[in-house]
C-alpha cells in the first residue's frame, strides 16, 4: 500500500485551506529575550517575538538558569528513568513540595508536561471512578478533550464560562453519579476569564469535583502567582489544580494539586504518569526558583500589566480591533487563514515582528487571529514599533477593500 | 460526593495486593553515577543505582553536560511555546536532523516523551487512515497500547514475537484496509528481541506499514547506535521508527522518523504533538551531542556488553536464575509482589543497592522481578557486590522455604 501517497492527500488538503503550519526556526538569546535570532531565509536575522508563552520572561531570568546549570552540573542531564524506576529525584520532591504550597492543597504531582497532566489526570479519573460523568466547558483545552475522550466516561458540554447552563446540565444528571466539572481560568486564545466562583458555587450545590486548568494563569494572577483560583480566593473550594511550567514559569512540565488520597490516586493508576521518563532533575529545580521568585515578587507581573495596557491603548487608538478581554492575552482577528498567515509574513519579513498565525485546529474556522502576549521586557519602543506596523498594514488592507 | 474515599478504597486494594508504588528519593551525583544520594529515611546516604535506563551513563557524560549547560546559558531554560507557536528552536532542528540521519530516514519528529511519542503517533495514523487495522504485538508497551485505543481503529494483538500468527492475521484481513504492524525491538520486561527480518517480511508482504518501538535499544545496538534495526540493516525496510532520548541518550523526549510525508503527516495532525510546550532547546542540544558521540563511540556498548555478561556469568555460578535473552537487560524473576518488594528493600537497606520491585501494571501479576540493568560504569566491585548480596538472600529464602 502506498501510506506517503495517502499522507500527502490529506496533506494538500491542509494547503489548500490555508492551514499547513510553517514553524518559524529561532534561537532564543539569554538577556535579549523578546528578541531572538531567527533562521528563517526570507526573514531578518533578528526578530522581536511577540507570541511566546514565556509570559513574563523568566526563562531567562539569571536565577532560574543559574539554578539550572548548578543542577545540570551536580546531577546530570537526565533522570534515568520512570518515577518509579530509579527515576524520582529529590528535586522533582522538592518541586512538589512548592506546588502544593503555591496552590495551598496537601500534594502535588509532576507531568512530563501540561498537555499529559490533563490527559493523564482526567483519563484516570474518568475510567476508574465508576459510572461518574464529566462536564467539560465547550471551549477547553486540547489536553483535556483528549482526557475525556479517553477516559471513555459519559461526557456533557457545558456552554462556555455558563454556569447557569452547567448548573441545568448538572441537574439533569443522576444524584449519586460522581460528576467532574472541567473548566479553565484563562482560555489562551480569546484571553477571557471563567465566573469562576459562580461555576464553584455550582458544582458544590451538586455535589461534584471541580477541576481547573490554570495554566495560562499560574505565575501571573494572584499575589503568589496561584492563578485566578489564588487571586479569587477560591483555591480552596477547588479539588483538582492543574498548571504548568512551560508558560510564566519558563521551564517544562505539567503538575495537578490537590488532597493527598488524589494524588496518590492518580500517581498509583495513571499510565501516562506511571510508565513515562521523569523530567530532568535540573528543569525541576529550576522551575521550583521560578515558582519561588514569582512567589515573592510582583514586579514582573506589574510591568506586564502595563506593556498589555499600552498595546491595547495604542491599538484602539489607531482603530484596530482586538478582542476585549481583563487577561494578558490580546487576540487580534483576521478571520481567514490566508489572510493571516500573509500578514503573519509581512509583519515578520518588513518589520522583524514573529507573530505566530493562529488557524484552525486551535482555533475554530473563520476566527483565524494574531494573538500578541506582551510581557514585561517587552520595551515601549517595541510596543510602538509594533502599532506602527499594524497600522501601515491596515491602512493598506483598507486601501485594498477600497480598490477591491 | 466524598471524592476521598472513593480514591482511598482503591489505593487500600492496591496496597493490599502488594502493588502500591513507592518511589525511592535519589539524587544523583555527577561523575558517581551509579552511585547515588538516597533521601529514603530507612536507606543508607549512599547506593549504586541498578535498575537505571541511562543505560550508558550519557546522563553524566561530560560533553553532554557541557553542552546544556552552554545552551541554557544561551538560549535559557523552556522552549516558551509550542513547536507553532514560538517554540520552535534551532536546536530542534539540528536534533531532528540528526534523528533522521541516525535511522538513515528522510526526516524526524520530536515529541516532549517516547510515551507521547507513541500515544501521539498510533493514536493519529489509527484515526485518520480510513478503515486502518492496527496488529499490535502482545507485549507492547502501555504508550503503544493506549495510542491505538485512543485511536479507536480496529486492533488485532498477534502473538509476541510470532511473524506466523502475525502472517496468519494479516491474511485474514480486506486486502485493501491500511495495515499497522506495531512491535518493539527490545522488550524491556524481559530483554527479549524480535525477530525482526521475519516480522518485516511478513509485513511486506501483506503490504503492511512497520511501526517499530527501539526505545531501549536505540544507542545500545548497531554500530552507530541506530538500534537493532541498524545492527540487522532492516532500517530501511521499516515505514517508521520511534525511540526516545530519555534512556541510553541519558536526556528527555521521544522522537518518531520516517518518510518527509509521514513526519510532515503526524506533525501536522496529532494533537499529542500540537498542543504541548516543546522541549528545552538545551536539553535537545545535550541530546544532539549524546547521538552524535554514540554514532562514533563504541568503548561505551563494548564495557556495557562486558558488565552484563560478568553478571549474568556470576548469577548462573551462583545458581540464581535469571531470565536468558540476547539483550542487557537481566531480569531475576521472585513472581510475588510482597516478596519482590520485600527483597528490594533488604538490599536497598542492608546492602544499599537500589533495585526497584517491578510489580504490577508494569508486568502481569504472577511475573514479579527485580530487573538489573548493568552499565559500564558499574564497576567489577558493583558486580560482585551486587551477586555476594543476592548470593546471601537466596541462601536464607532456601532456608526460610525449608523450615516452613
Amino acid at each position: 500500500m502506498e501510506f506517503d501517497a495517502l499522507f500527502t492527500a490529506q496533506l494538500d488538503t491542509l494547503k489548500a485551506d490555508g492551514n499547513y503550519r510553517i514553524f518559524a526556526e529561532l534561537e532564543r538569546d539569554c538577556g535579549a529575550f523578546p528578541a531572538a535570532r531567527c533562521h528563517d531565509d526570507d526573514a531578518p536575522d533578528r526578530v522581536t517575538v511577540w507570541c511566546s508563552n514565556d509570559y513574563l520572561g523568566m526563562g531567562q531570568h539569571p536565577d532560574v538558569i543559574a539554578r539550572m546549570t548548578e543542577v545540570v552540573q551536580q546531577c546530570g542531564t537526565g533522570a534515568g528513568g520512570t518515577r518509579n524506576i530509579s527515576g524520582t529525584n529529590h528535586h522533582h520532591v522538592q518541586l512538589e513540595a512548592e506546588l502544593a504550597d503555591l496552590h495551598g492543597k496537601d500534594s502535588a504531582l509532576l507531568f512530563t508536561s501540561g498537555y499529559v497532566s490533563n490527559w493523564a489526570a482526567l483519563g484516570t479519573l474518568g475510567a476508574r471512578l465508576p459510572d461518574c460523568v464529566i462536564l467539560s466547558d465547550a471551549l477547553n483545552h486540547a489536553s483535556m478533550i483528549e482526557g475525556i475522550r479517553h477516559s471513555r466516561a459519559q461526557k456533557v458540554i457545558w456552554k462556555h464560562n455558563d454556569p447557569e447552563d452547567l448548573d441545568r446540565k448538572l441537574a439533569a444528571l443522576p444524584a449519586n453519579a460522581p460528576k467532574i466539572v472541567a473548566f479553565e481560568s484563562v482560555y489562551s486564545m480569546d484571553g477571557d476569564i471563567c465566573p469562576m466562583a459562580e461555576i464553584v458555587e455550582v458544582a458544590e450545590k451538586h455535589g461534584a469535583m471541580t477541576y481547573l486548568d490554570e495554566v495560562h494563569a499560574v505565575g501571573l494572577y494572584g499575589p503568589r502567582g496561584g492563578g485566578i483560583s489564588e487571586e479569587l480566593g477560591l483555591a480552596d473550594r477547588i479539588t483538582l489544580i492543574e498548571g504548568t511550567l512551560g508558560k510564566a514559569y519558563g521551564c517544562m512540565g505539567g503538575y495537578i494539586t490537590g488532597s493527598h488520597a488524589l494524588c496518590d490516586f492518580i500517581r498509583s493508576f495513571s499510565s501516562g504518569f506511571i510508565f513515562t521518563t521523569a523530567l530532568p532533575p535540573a528543569v525541576a529545580a529550576a522551575a521550583q526558583v521560578s515558582i519561588a521568585h514569582l512567589k515573592n515578587s510582583d514586579a514582573e507581573r506589574q510591568q506586564q500589566r502595563a506593556q498589555v495596557a499600552r498595546l491595547r491603548h495604542l491599538l484602539d487608538r489607531q482603530g484596530i480591533p482586538h478582542l476585549d478581554n481583563p487577561s494578558h492575552i490580546i487576540p487580534v482577528m483576521i478571520k481567514d487563514p490566508v489572510k493571516c498567515r500573509m500578514l503573519a509574513d509581512i509583519l515578520m519579513k518588513d518589520w522583524g515582528i514573529y507573530v505566530q498565525p493562529i488557524n484552525y485546529p486551535t482555533v475554530p474556522k473563520g476566527t483565524e487571529r494574531l494573538r500578541f502576549t506582551p510581557g514585561p521586557l517587552h520595551s515601549d519602543a517595541d510596543i510602538d514599533h509594533l502599532v506602527d506596523a499594524l497600522t501601515v498594514l491596515w491602512k493598506q488592507c483598507a486601501l485594498a477593500h477600497a480598490v477591491a
